[in-house]
């Protein structure tokens, strides 16, 4: 199959299940509820080495936020044992020290929910008040008075959606994994984790020489290593791959983030290829057709 | 003392010493250097919630990083035991799997470094390199090669450096804060690592009412309790406090930083009195006197 | 009327026709096309001394251009004998110069329409291509081609829309008008042409003492003069007024931008007074009263 | 000559004089001082079609600023004639209209200087006072009150430094060119004015079939036109080609401004060819070669 001249590899990328915390932050402007969010989603790459993944999802406009502000939402993956300690963690940490800020559930429909007691912060000068029809607590802090919901819905996720841009060159592959990512970022209900959402550095499981490395270098995919390596899956004229992972709330929102990347990548000029990650079904019960999601 | 008709408490900044590794992440754009480094400085605001302290210091042009290229330096600030895993795991996670990195020792002069053995992900493909002097690993990626530094210099530097920002209302105070970090942000050898440099909930060790929380709002600093609190040390006519924390290399640093803050946050209009805080000396030995330091 | 304690001035904005060039700027990556944007657009806040007003409209994702890239939909606002050569030099100096960047016809449903013939541009060397289902003519570049249509819809639309944000000092109503402006921009069909969407120093037609100048400071709406100018509409303890200026394709369009503002201005501390500028109908046939388009 | 494996073209940039006027913009951050300082100069790329050729120089900490307040310097470049109408407009309509800017002389020590009389818009209440040692022009507003010099040092400069950053494909010549404007952008007393400082669209003057053009596309420059134009430049294996223009202060300015530019671009993977644009000494008396610069 062909995109604007690039072929789209007849392959899957391989996903597993996640448990996802969706949290929208609120702040007097855009700009600051985008600092809070950057902060709160940092050093979330991957599950391998970082304590979660995390991400911006998507931008809230004021008209459609429970506090009439500004908003981002965010979305926190890990295991459902690490999801609440984590969320805790960076809603206390990296919320509700920044300036003007608000949290709110951003999955209220979700059947099972974890407690976030911030109040306790307030020692004992803290209070309840309703905000947008959802049960707040104020926090008198130095700003002033912190206000936001301490109770958020949690679901069982997809982590792991995939796809690897690649490219006659380096710079080729970049821009046009930038240029997924971009329209990526247009699609609700999914977010990347990782730097500006790419991977430099796809990676396999184990390592075949460091008995200690839960995780090496896919050698298999390193365009420098392609006459070094037997099976190489490095095509012809390819000289860089990067990886897109993509985390999402639901099968339907991963299949046309992937599917906005992809056909975003093939526009950039130099862009070769296109594949995905899969582990031949060992890692995770859902797969992605690349063929069938486009 | 005042300036610009804002009153500068008589008073100092309490501060302490803390591990410090400054790192130099360089890549083939400004843009792809400083995206790395937010994400590597992620999730790092504060040492009571967060694995450690982290933020970016300063941006090096690319005539004088090893590598020709744009960089960005970042400072990771934590005891001396968590140092090396921060280090280890924030490069390996934020930035070797960042697009087109480079990572450098930012401490060249230090007397104790670190070893972070990334080049074990090259599962035995990896080799060594010099590059602009330095004795690099290069480590095969799908991307291509990831060249990097392995030993860090560490110091032992200053954590806790501060001051307060108050003003008559909430928004003045902000902009006060904002206008402050803004200055700081240019002195070399500090950082400040709270979302936008500015801390909105500035704590109390432990708490009054809740003997599990390790902190506390600092009610004496909160506008909305000063009449309900005894011993309030919030000025007449002000309704909103910001605290800034500073890291930084050395005394000096901190102290430039905090005289750079100070002077741009009294130009703000609306900002009303300056402070900083401290413990009375219990918290550490280092005491910066805002009427000295200016 | 009141909306969350902050009153809204039973007033109208006055607006008047002028003529509107849509375009589709697309790019490599949403950073080029908004960079572009940004220069095409730059120089053009007020009728009364730039060439034109003009100014970002709204982001449009890949998945929604004719060529599946980015994009950044601008709008250019100035008389129906103007708009042609500004469009002409904007697109030829600032589009067609960017990298990457192509353009395209943003209402393609207009009656009339513009040629902005870029194509002479070629010196021969340019050919006609249909990308998108657009007739597009392709120019030899030291790039590689620009590709780009040249003919591109006009309309009568709407300028100076308004609204008035007053605050008790001058930070609460800088950041009541930025928040304002983060919600304008969430709306299609309108622009803010002014730097960051905000007027610090609004105007009234002539002047009093200067008679050779076009325009000069709107004296009754100075706070300083409060208390100097007779008539003064500076509201009991406003201490700083801003005006968000709304150029927009049709009345809906600027009646939603306008209520989208106002709803979010008055979330911000220390906002206090919402009001808007008329010229009692002399300026021209629109009046969008505020209590009637909230 | 060779460096990092990049030929550097054995030949010169041509440039000619052009008037400059250095504003310094401050503002209440460094956020509002940049916003103000791109509209400033906005549409002002190329001398052929824009009003003027304008741009940022460097940002200017608080510290350095008259009053102590973050500011950005910007170029307005362009014939002595047309100079001061464009200070006027653009200081009058981008800047004297964004929320809490200044403007202040940025070349105190020019023997010649223009007036630029904002004060008239005070109507007659405007009034005199000094500001960190310079005379300025309070002007009430409806944001409160305006602050600023009004007299402008011009000096004789340069325009039309310039080089060319050529790769084996599109996208390395693009970020090539990034690279090196990020490297210019750290050099004071240099601008780039193009968006994001790159041109993709070189041009040579006048046209050789459309005779009322007054420049267009330069052929010999067209990769794709390679075999189709006698004497094409374009060097074997070359695909795309970006011009880089720097106007400066002086040639010591321009010419390091060039060679960080050079240093930088080399190091970005895909750069092959580095030369530089010149009509054979037609066009102006200032010749940069290249391998003397560097």
């Amino acid at each position: 199959m062909e995109i604007n001249g690039v072929t789209i590899d007849n392959t899957y990328a391989e996903a597993f299940p996640t448990w996802i915390c969706r949290i929208i932050i609120t702040a007097v402007t855009r700009e600051w509820a985008l600092k809070a969010a950057t902060e709160a989603t940092g050093f979330a790459t991957s599950a391998i080495g970082c304590p979660c993944e995390a991400g911006i999802e998507i931008e809230v406009p004021a008209s459609e936020t429970p506090d009439g502000r500004p908003g981002v939402a965010i979305l926190i993956c890990t295991s459902k044992k690490k999801l609440k300690e984590q969320v805790v963690e960076r809603l206390a940490e990296c919320v509700l020290t920044a300036p003007t800020t608000a949290v709110f559930n951003g999955i209220t429909t979700a059947e099972e929910k974890i407690a976030v007691k911030l109040h306790f912060f307030g020692d004992g000068y803290e209070y309840q008040k309703e905000v947008g029809g959802r049960k707040c607590w104020v926090i008198p802090i130095m700003e002033g008075e912190y206000i936001g919901e301490e109770e958020f819905g949690i679901i069982k996720g997809i982590g792991g959606g995939n796809l690897f841009v690649m490219g006659e060159n380096e710079m080729s592959a970049l821009i046009g994994a930038e240029a997924a990512v971009d329209a990526i970022t247009a699609v609700p209900g999914v977010m990347t984790s990782f730097p500006g959402g790419i991977v430099a550095s796809g990676s396999k499981v184990g390592s075949l020489k460091y008995k200690f490395m839960p995780a090496s270098t896919n050698e298999k995919y390193c365009p420098t290593l392609r006459d070094k390596v037997p099976d190489s899956k490095v095509p012809a004229g390819v000289k860089a791959i990067y990886e897109i992972v993509i985390d999402g709330l639901d099968e339907k929102s991963v299949a046309k983030g992937m599917a906005a990347g992809i056909r975003a990548a093939v526009m950039v000029p130099g862009v070769k290829f296109i594949s995905a990650g899969n582990f031949g079904g060992t890692l995770g019960p859902y797969k992605f057709e690349l063929h069938k999601i486009l």
